[in-house]
């Protein structure tokens, strides 16, 4: 196989060193069928069938090369279509090395070095977040680190639901109307329920309202339900905003709630001494889920999950799986298995250790404040731009707006029919946009208006120029739509 | 970065090419202070702390090179410690590339390539598992899959838990004492109380025995409960022990129970002609578990979750977030992210692709067929040694044996004392071979009896006289020891 390593290597290789080149599309936006006929041209068809062959090395290069032609170019400096973008080179070694070791982060034993960066990793975390105690792991994503988090405050107020279940009587959460969806799927998922979850309202920013979460928690008493759980959001995903900790940790302290920050893709303002301010009151809160492959660039997945009770994973969660955690071993004590429901786990803090060893602090600032220069300026110029109109004020590095035809300006929403037209509009230029590859960025309702696209800053080798060429390819893919659009 | 990225990927690549090198040690069986000092060495300290500089490309290959140099070599042949081993080399290089593409298998605009390639492994185990329609996706990791299982078996009695909540009265489920330890905490997270998880006794060789499922049933009837959920293992951790699934599938038939297969370890014995028989019955069963990354080297994660029944998944994790899922994209049909907890997930099946499309079926079954018969001839073997004493029968791939001290054999552990002694000189033993770095294999109690070594056949790189090897470094180690051992 040494020849198809070499030459997968190479493609990875150059990948990597032209992630700032413009000139291939972002996306291919190619169909199912093109996609298929391109690996049957490769010589290595898509479908598994009765019988197949082994296919030859050069085969399974060409095939590779059809992957690397149809997939999306997240590392292109024009992909703002998720909130996770552009790769830190550093962090897909740091994959790389992970993947070929091989190992699992459960016991000291199977990944000493993982085992010791990962506590590394989670305790300056924690102590960026202001903490003096904590526990923290990486977990397969930020919906897990919220489900952890909320096992957690539900141990704390039924510790004997983990023997007998969920206690009678109900429990209630807390979370905004424009948090993750993962905290309703975690409701569910752990037999709670989701009309338990109570959602509370947010201001025109789409940060919680504290006497509105104030008046659901008396709400929830009134219903018999026991509140126990309240999730901020630090960095929400269609606005950016972020709720206000420290009003919300007043309140939670008040009911003796739990307060987990699902601060997924927020958190990482925490490394900027100017944008921290945004997450003042997370000393107070009881656990953070904090994911490094969004805002830093770390490579899918590295979410930390931080606890700010030292010992309450373990009692929560331990399996005492008596073949993989035994306290004879050397070094047991710091075997992390049995603090998550997960098992086996890939040593993801490796990639987030070498990437924040290659930066440093200063470096890893510099990622958040120019993500958030670039927000703001780009608002700013959208603000002064007729085909443009922002849907909600920039916040975070996230900056919401829609595209006006010519025949909607100057807009006025409330005129008969133009939120049913600028709703239709967006995926319409959308699937133009993918189709071209000039530029890949979602669109969404905002606050229940039509859909509105939305830029997120998060790669570093994004300029202002990139911001023109997509602004201009959303003004142009609109013009050639049928008219009126 | 251009540097690091060449020095770092020389050091994989040789790291790949040297995998049926049997001269690095397995383990070094460093302390965590040794491990510190070699960071320290290398100018990178492993601590993260303020002010933390950005460290030089060269300081951060030496620092890749303590991260090598102190972890498990989990390629070695000798590697025998966990039930994966021996990563294949096209799956590290699939997993390099899903690493660079760094994007998220939640829906086809993201992931095009990664979307069709999941749906094509997944149609194809589905159909080596006798199925003729199904769901399915990977997922971080067997723990996951038995837990999404366990939530579609609730939600098939349940509809309305996902709103209001489990229901009164308890649901009950069942496993066996030898079945993964996931299936207790799926209950203890789904708030169902691990009380309700009826543990069925297992003959001697680690089979759930089907008459005392039955009895369970019968008990939990009468207790006031529901029952809802069967786990059946098909390949214990411990044992590679596999429930009588047919017999199950019978019982779940009759009493209306959700089956589920938990073959993380053991499904891949239907990538054999010779060795599926081993998994009749699971054509019958409702959903199945099979970690690739097990048995088959492809890289931690690439684990299988199948449903035989399609639209449930969707129906019981729909989230439907309206920023992610849009019915008006381009194939958003195609879109995975609501039939799952999770939301964003390595394109985990890329990689299993590309292995298959490697090695072909012939390959795979190869792979298969070369462990098992390793393992009989090593049961053998152990049987015709006077140093060992098996501790139960083979079976799939699994060996579990005591070395026995000379002034022991014959073994007779009816004898005061005995059991207290074997129990106690694996781990005295393993810390030497940790150290040495000959040999890494785990020990536990086998059936509530004394510690036994567990020699696992996966890597197909193994060889007779790696067992040797294996065999003669316990037997060296337990004679090192201070007499009487």
């Amino acid at each position: 196989m040494q020849p198809l390593v070499d030459a997968v290597v190479r493609r990875l290789v150059h990948l990597l060193s032209s992630a700032d080149d413009r000139a291939p599309p972002v996306s291919d936006g190619a169909s199912p069928e093109r996609i298929e006929a391109a690996f049957e041209a490769a010589g290595v068809p898509l479908p598994l069938r009765p019988d197949e062959p082994a296919h030859a090395p050069e085969a399974l290069d060409a095939a590779v090369g059809a992957v690397l032609a149809h997939s999306v170019r997240t590392l292109h400096p024009r992909f703002f279509n998720q909130n996770f973008a552009g790769p830190d080179a550093v962090a897909v070694l740091g994959d790389w090395l992970g993947a070929a070791l091989n190992t699992t982060a459960a016991t000291y034993e199977a990944a000493p070095v993982g085992t010791l960066m990962e506590r590394a990793v989670c305790a300056r975390l924690a102590a960026l977040a202001g903490w003096d105690a904590h526990d923290g792991l990486f977990l397969a994503g930020g919906s897990l680190s919220n489900l952890h988090a909320m096992h957690l405050a539900r141990h704390r107020v039924a510790p004997d639901a983990v023997q007998r279940g969920n206690p009678p009587g109900g429990l209630a959460a807390f979370t905004s109307a424009e948090a993750h969806y993962s905290v309703g799927k975690a409701m569910a998922l752990m037999g709670l329920g989701r009309r338990a979850l109570h959602v509370v309202p947010c201001d025109a920013r789409g940060r919680m309202l504290p006497d509105a979460l104030e008046a659901a928690i008396h709400d929830a008493r009134r219903a018999g339900q026991r509140p126990f759980f309240v999730n901020a959001t630090a960095g929400t995903t269609v606005l950016g905003a972020f709720d206000p900790l420290d009003a919300l940790a007043d309140i939670c302290r008040y009911h003796d709630l739990w307060l987990h920050v699902d601060g997924c893709f927020g958190a990482s303002a925490l490394f900027s001494p100017r944008e921290r301010h945004r997450m003042a009151g997370v000393e107070r809160a009881d656990s953070l889920a904090w994911n490094l492959h969004k805002m830093m660039g770390v490579t899918q997945q590295c979410s930390a999950l931080l606890v700010r009770h030292p010992g309450l994973l373990r009692a929560a969660f331990a399996g005492g799986a008596d073949y993989l955690f035994q306290p004879d071993k050397p070094h047991a004590a710091l075997d992390s298995g049995d603090l998550t429901f997960q098992c086996a786990r890939r040593v993801d803090a490796l990639k987030a250790w070498l990437t924040w060893k290659a930066h440093g602090d200063a470096g890893f600032a510099a990622r958040v404040e120019h993500a958030v220069d670039l927000a703001e300026r780009t608002a700013a110029r959208i603000e002064a731009d007729a085909r443009f109109v922002l849907a909600a004020p920039p916040s975070w590095v996230n900056v919401c707006f829609w595209w006006v035809p010519a025949d909607l300006r100057p807009l006025d929403r409330a005129a008969r029919g133009v939120d049913v037209r600028l709703h239709g509009l967006a995926p319409r230029i959308k699937a133009r946009l993918l189709r071209e590859g000039t530029a890949m960025l979602g669109h969404q309702p905002v606050q229940g208006g039509p859909n509105a696209w939305r830029l997120l800053f998060i790669n570093p080798a994004v300029t202002d120029d990139d911001v023109t060429a997509t602004l201009d390819a959303i003004d142009v893919a609109g013009r050639a739509l049928p008219h009126p659009a």
